[in-house]
């Protein structure tokens, strides 16, 4: 039986203003540290540990990989960072609160780029200083991947080619892998663990610093899943995140 | 002109205690935490950035650079792990400090140890908990390849090849480049850039938390090279290590 961690980022100062994140590169909250020392006890507490790390190139993540890896005292663990595993990219709509958009956009335009799995956001221009292209993190990336805007769709599409290309291989070869990235790169390993529908994807809400368990055949098919910890605390937090209604944080 | 930055670890807690360190993985101490904030903000305060970094397999240097990355809003650069920047391996001296070491083995049998270029101390016995073969870190590595003592030629051994296969590639392909290790895989580093003899690179010291900047010309010969920030500093630092008389810490 082959186990996957998967792990949201604690809490953001972003987050805690409501304000749509995406790709902008927000530091965590002190709850947001306080949820990844919990995370890192618990995985330690239940016995996990791990033989190679994937995150994203977001500090949110980051940061909350280190935590949760000083906890389990696995400081010396192979980390690899990917923009791939970003968080969904706003778009336009990074850096705006929830009362700035709509007072722009409209409250219904709103919610159908929060609720809908192919409607994008409005798009950046190129010569907006949020473009991805104008940070040095991701200058070994093809401009024509960079987005401008993504949906969520988008956001499994690029996701994707990371799970088969990198972790994957990884799996296959006896790895134990943590997965620390954001709400919507994990919805989108979910949506292809699980084979979960378009429409119902949206409706998922994965909790923040709560490690979701995968367990896994020899064929990589997902055989079971579960939150580590009160299982309470985990429908509490998911619950949590859905009533802040924002998919982009 | 290619540009080559190595930081030592700040202060361990072994360190403090005047204990042979080695592969022991020891976390800084609070004087090395603050160490290591210093060396991030004085890369950050001079301009320096990084394309990517390299460091060992044990938490002070890891943690240091952890810091320095934070400190320097660099937390997405890649970072490379490597067992081959380890530190001098102290052998059966792992553990004692320098009165115990001094009572089993004489003061100058010691001084020896410490003083000459390639006089090994004791063996461990494989057996023995100390042993790297029996630290999970270490399984990929061929049993023949682990140390179960080294003099600082063995060093100088098993960094060389991580700079040629590993760092070496990095530096050519214009990557600007971060190493933070340790005093002796540094002094490997520096005996093989600047030609030093097995004789006078035991009397070099490395201070702690004090970059140290290598100028290169394109084929990665050393034009010359000084330590970041106040020469005073530097020449206190490196005077205080070698007051503590430590080369394996």
């Amino acid at each position: 039986m082959i186990r996957l961690v998967l792990l949201r980022h604690g809490e953001s100062d972003w987050n805690r203003e409501n304000r749509f994140t995406g790709w902008t590169d927000v530091d965590l909250s002190e709850k947001g540290l306080d949820e990844a020392r919990a995370a890192g006890d618990l995985l330690r507490d239940e016995g996990y540990t791990f033989d190679i790390a994937f995150t994203s190139v977001l500090k949110r993540a980051i940061r909350t990989l280190w935590i949760a890896l000083d906890r389990m005292d696995l400081m010396w663990l192979p980390v690899v960072r990917s923009w791939r595993l970003n968080e969904r990219h706003y778009g336009a709509l990074q850096g705006l609160n929830k009362a700035d958009t709509a007072a722009r956009y409209g409250d219904d335009q709103v919610l159908v780029w929060r609720r809908s799995y192919a409607v994008r956001p409005p798009e950046l221009e190129r010569s907006d200083e949020r473009w991805p292209g104008h940070d040095r993190r991701y200058r070994e990336i093809p401009e024509e991947d960079l987005p401008l805007t993504e949906c969520l769709d988008d956001t499994v599409h690029r996701v994707l080619p990371f799970w088969h290309e990198t972790i994957v291989p990884a799996l296959r070869s006896g790895c134990r892998v943590l997965v620390v990235a954001h709400g919507n790169s994990i919805r989108a390993l979910v949506k292809y663990l699980d084979g979960i529908s378009d429409e119902a994807i949206v409706g998922l809400n994965i909790p923040t610093g709560i490690p979701l368990v995968y367990e896994l055949d020899e064929e990589l098919r997902p055989q079971r899943h579960y939150y580590l910890g009160d299982p309470e605390a985990a429908e509490a937090a998911a619950e949590a995140v859905a009533r802040q209604g924002r998919a982009g944080a």
